[in-house]
């Protein structure tokens, strides 16, 4: 069949792996320029004598650049932090291995139970004249792309952990030769792990899908439906790694915070505090690794909605190879765009001053839209025929080639303007964090009560965003228009990682600047950078939250289709409880999490206490804590404590589909969706901003802040209380919330025929 | 047409006034018994020199006991009180009424434009053979009804608030005789309040309908219709008693707290503090009176929700009267239940201990719901024929008396448990209250992320028993089966109301103690009725947001029905960004109301800080303070703030109705009502637990307790931050959020057949 687009099946074909390896050959070059800086004395001398690299342009020079004890002490501060993240998510891994090894066998047993384990073709569900492959079939590349994918998740984590790790103490040396240069390698680090992800997720879905089609050939409903294991791989370990990373860091951080600068009065990540490497490893295996698998599993997922979609409208059926890959052409031109955007930030020019860092962050966000508006035009204009039709539950709606440019295009904006929202609202600069900050003086419950309202006022415009890209995105392209939004939105993941990554390094590099006992000088440039890093991660979150809606809609309308349901009707009882009983998930899920974070950290005080209290000359400085039994209490914590809330999220769609039916799973995914989003939106700006207060009444930048501080003041006091609150917040419960959004659904569309064939148990009964 | 129901046409019209006048009887005669408790010294010396009332029965005898100046200082700051809490209502009803009757001028126009102010009878809707009243007829007696609602709930909260500031001095001198004395007392009063309600919402309703009938004549479609007014109109009010009235006692109370305990570390309610009028006065008029108008508003709208759907079922076509009235049968058998089960509590027998106060409460919500279970399946029996038909969406569903008679019962039953829930999460006797005051141990930090996880937590199981109401109600009898259901749970309002008003004038009790310098004993028994007050306050709210759930799905199938739409499918994007949207508007909501608090807190604390600073003497107790000032603090916060909150509420639904048109605004009502639900529940269990924790470690009554104590601990000093916390959560945001759910229902009931005819604007345009 001949292809109606002007870019061929064979310029498709080049296309997607070229960009995606582009995209990992950046990422190596960015992990080069990185390593330059180096962080063993030997190499540090050697590269001064050549004159060769970043040497070249030191801007200032400053005491101790060249104390050797201090690049050994960064290094060694490293390798601690390091082998904790690796050996915890070598843990982690074991465990979650074992549970994807079980689901595996269930997805399969499940889905191949729907003919009875028959290995007979079948007629097609939509085409009922052509012959498509078994269901087992099916059961088998599900569980094969399952695994796939959640390998794919679990080595995204893996190596943001390792690149944050491996760039952390190098941010902090390069701080002692300015703001600009700490911030550059910070940034270049982030990128590394954005590009890497962002090409990986789509090499290897190109790759897979290309393999499935020498078994499925002509069958690409079956072929497309197995695809959704990927997602569904990707999302059940990015659950596992966010709640489990979340929780670990959390425990440390809570716990760290409330012995060290409630009760002894020492700064943060000061080297005397026992659980301050565990604090140090937990963000990079909760905000790293976690957040990693977290986008690669949206990314993963928007394509896949996007993808079965696709496969059941005029480009499945025509099998036009190029318009079908129209989502992953996306994905492929955004690499390219964020290859030059991030060349704007470390090589256009240098940042000279702390309050250059945030409108250097926000401009990669507008620049990486704008160019990725023209990208999305071109590739709508040479990938899709000039009209077309998409499968709307039951009826084909016919659609033109610009209105699914527009469904991108409305995406991509409505990411950019939470983005600013989130900013808006989490960063000192503007008046919402700086009135939380002010509402300290009156003491901590006027904080938490004004910061808890500022996160529940930060819902409302990104809502209304959503809102419209859902509008103008179903009524152009139904539930293809909310996939093709919800890959707009993450069409520039890989610099959105960048500057989300870039939080969790600049933290770290600041924790080490403490602990190796860098000048106050260096620690005030690591905690710019942070500052700023913490309202990226806000960004990066609010970005998470948005797609994750848009995606789980998406999914939810493929899973609806799947499923045979023609309408969701809220006005039948079996609905309307679905969807009762989902708007409260999120809350059960939230109490799990914060009550889990609340448990560990009182453990994790407990013994900081006690080794305050018997370690002689601990305080002091002249003994050193014991770090590995405070990232032991983390990693037990953390194991133990995300199976709960990770088996509410995996089993709730098989049990009530199981028992109570697709009518009322449906219910459940639509509750959920609509409250899970305002909890998570809430969540993440409220913790932003309390961080961000405390963050304000520190720097003293301003006459405001001034009459707020000193450290240690009472307003500052009040301010510390807040930010405690807000760590499991924004870090464990808020950003699971949307990885529970969108596994739901995108189980629910891997199980459908199951729950189609055999589910609704309890009503049949009765 | 002859009626199939054993009871008569003429005996529904006996029963049902005769029980409401019964209950208005019970109500006086409770009153005459609390004002046998004398505020003035000479009836007090005659009373005990006649040996009558009480004092026959004094089981102990105390310091202080006929200490005249003790005795003038009680009624002296009762006189304050109710003062204030009286211009503040007038000043709120004058802001108020201009609303009113700006929005009946609305209603009036929106409605009668709907056959264009034609003066002409038309086709009936549902039955186009008759001809039915015009629309401008519905026009103006909605608009009457709605005025009837609103002063019917001005009244409940205004005399609620009367009878509460007469019982609390009285409640505090009976505490001089023993605990047992005083919690008569204050039950008793409670009392009053519960049946007076709750008999003369009945009876204003039951004439309504009895004279609109004498225009409607057999259009008893029209007829009931326009009944919906009642609700609209009683909801309007109570939002505005919420919402102000929630500011008002929050404003004063955290501004009290946040200078006198935490600064100046004097006691709660220490006459030296300048704020300390306010927040007595606040409680009146928040928690008494807006609860009260609240109630009041989930009575009316459940029975002109059932009402308005059994009018086009069999009921309304084969004008059966009795069957029709079914709604105020049981709410009429409820009145004469609860009054036995208040005998129980006041005369059967008498509290001897502070440990029976919980039980002995709780008793009276089983003893209610055991009975009413009965009652109402003699009601049913004798009020329904034995089987019939109700409108179910454009089809009749057929349903046996039997069927209704579950419907009610497991709305009744669903209360109990929810009652129950709330009582494990709130009550300082449990382990979850425990946990969080252990969690004071680390600091305020803690105890708010234990707080909110307890909070998340308490919501699971009240919202498993709704849908499991919904799902039986809604399987049996469509919407009228929810409605009836919402019924049955607020069948028992009376008692209900009563252990509810219970709670805030113990707590007032408590202030005029401390106020009056009364002993430490009677203070220990007035903090024991107040601990048990918080518990039965959350559990009051508890019923409030179950029936106000019920309520609004009722509502909304009423509005639906009326709208005629037949499905609200939302796979639809317009209902779809109805839902999201929807769900956002509790968020939106709350920030305001919890910024408002927290802003009106600001200032009062700036006044209170100000009096301390600037008045000589008044640390020591020399001087009086101006109570004044802070009392007009909180009066214009509240009416200012109540303004944007409220027109958020009243606004929505009239906005997206004329613009988006039914779909979407079906969309927000269904968003609303799942998200709204959940912040509802937790906000007021999380608030209510942080109180009642404090509270725990202050009492000291166990051991585990006493290690966190006492007072002034820093232990108790961070769980003095959670109950500041709490205090807008559980009183301000938290209850307002149910009015909000059911109003917006309530309203686009109302407006449905403008919106069904000139709604939609904006897609009519593009």
């Amino acid at each position: 069949m001949g292809s109606p687009t002007i870019l061929p099946e064979l310029g498709t074909e080049i296309l997607v792996p070229v960009c995606a390896v582009i995209g990992i050959i950046f990422s190596l070059i960015q992990w080069g320029l990185v390593s330059r800086v180096k962080l063993t004395h030997e190499h540090t001398l050697s590269n001064k004598s050549k004159k060769n690299g970043f040497n070249d342009c030191l801007i200032e020079e400053e005491e101790g650049i060249n104390d050797q004890s201090v690049v050994a002490k960064c290094a060694e501060i490293q390798n601690a932090i390091s082998e904790g993240a690796t050996s915890f998510l070598f843990t982690e891994y074991q465990y979650v291995g074992v549970f994807m090894v079980a689901f595996a066998v269930l997805i399969f047993l499940f889905l191949g139970s729907v003919e009875g384990f028959s290995t007979k073709s079948q007629p097609c569900t939509y085409d009922k004249q052509k012959t498509c492959k078994p269901a087992l079939a099916t059961a088998v590349f599900s569980t094969l792309s399952f695994l796939l994918g959640a390998i794919t998740s679990l080595l995204s984590g893996f190596l943001g952990m390792k690149i944050a790790t491996y760039a952390n103490a190098r941010t902090t040396l390069e701080a002692r030769k300015g703001v600009g240069k700490a911030f550059i390698t910070a940034f270049r680090s982030g990128a590394v792990m954005g590009f890497l992800l962002a090409a990986n997720g789509l090499l290897v879905l190109f790759v897979a899908i290309n393999l499935f089609k020498l078994y499925y050939g002509d069958d690409w409903e079956g072929l497309f439906e197995a695809i959704t294991g990927y997602g569904l791989g990707g999302s059940s370990m990015a659950l596992f790694g966010r709640v489990g990373g979340g929780i670990y860091t959390k425990a440390a951080d809570v716990g760290a915070d409330l012995v060290g600068k409630v009760e002894r009065n020492i700064p943060e990540d000061d080297p005397r505090n026992p659980a301050v490497i565990a604090d140090n490893v937990g963000d990079n295996v909760g905000d790293i690794a976690g957040m990693g698998s977290d986008l690669f599993g949206s990314y993963a997922e928007s394509s896949c909605a996007a993808l079965v979609v696709a496969s059941i409208s005029s480009f499945g059926i025509n099998h036009d190879f190029t318009s079908m890959l129209y989502p992953l052409l996306i994905s492929s031109v955004g690499i390219i765009v964020c290859l030059f955007t991030t060349m704007v930030a470390t090589d256009w020019s240098e940042i000279k001053a702390v309050k250059e860092i945030e409108p250097k962050l926000k401009q990669q966000l507008i620049i990486s839209t704008v160019i990725m508006t023209i990208a999305i035009a071109v590739v709508s204009w040479i990938g899709l025929p000039s009209s077309f039709t998409i499968y709307n539950f039951g009826v084909q709606k016919v659609v033109k080639n610009w209105q699914l440019f527009l469904c991108v295009a409305v995406g991509l904006w409505a990411g950019l303007i939470i983005g600013f929202v989130t900013e808006y609202y989490t960063s000192n600069a503007y008046s919402p964090v700086q009135d939380v900050a002010d509402s300290c003086r009156t003491g901590a419950a006027t904080n938490v009560i004004f910061g808890l309202a500022l996160g529940y006022k930060s819902v409302i415009i990104p809502i209304f965003a959503i809102a419209v890209s859902i509008f103008v995105s179903f009524s152009f392209a139904a539930m293809y228009g909310i996939a093709v939004a919800a890959l707009g939105m993450l069409s520039t993941i890989a610099t959105g990682l960048a500057i989300d990554a870039y939080g969790p390094i600049s933290d770290n590099a600041g924790g080490i600047a403490e602990m190796a006992g860098m000048s106050h000088r260096i620690r005030e440039r690591t905690d710019a950078l942070d500052a700023a890093g913490n309202t990226t991660a806000a960004i990066g979150k609010g970005f998470a939250i948005g797609s994750a809606a848009l995606v789980s809609l998406a999914l939810f309308g493929a899973f609806v289709s799947r499923a045979a349901i023609s309408t969701v009707d809220v006005l039948t009882p079996k609905v309307f409880i679905g969807l009762i009983v989902g708007a409260m998930l999120p809350y059960w899920f939230s109490a799990m999490t914060m009550k889990s974070v609340g448990s560990a950290a009182l453990k994790m005080v407990e013994e900081v206490r006690r080794q305050f209290n018997s370690i002689p000359g601990l305080m002091e400085g002249h003994t050193k804590p014991d770090y590995a039994t405070c990232v032991k209490i983390s990693t037990d914590a953390s194991i133990k404590e995300m199976i709960p809330p990770g088996a509410l999220v995996m089993l709730t769609p098989l049990i009530v589909g199981t028992f109570f039916g697709v009518e009322t799973l449906s219910g459940v995914l639509a509750g959920a969706l609509v409250s899970g989003v305002q909890i998570a939106i809430s969540a993440s700006n409220t913790g932003g901003a309390w961080d961000n207060a405390k963050k304000y009444i520190e720097a003293g930048a301003s006459e405001h802040a001034r009459t707020l501080g000193p450290k240690g003041s009472e307003p500052h006091k009040a301010a510390v209380i807040g930010d405690t609150i807000g760590d499991p917040l924004k870090d464990t419960s808020g950003p699971s919330l949307n990885i529970l959004i969108k596994l739901m659904a995108v189980e629910s569309l891997v199980f459908a025929p199951f729950f189609a064939t055999h589910g609704g148990l309890l009503f049949k009964i009765f």
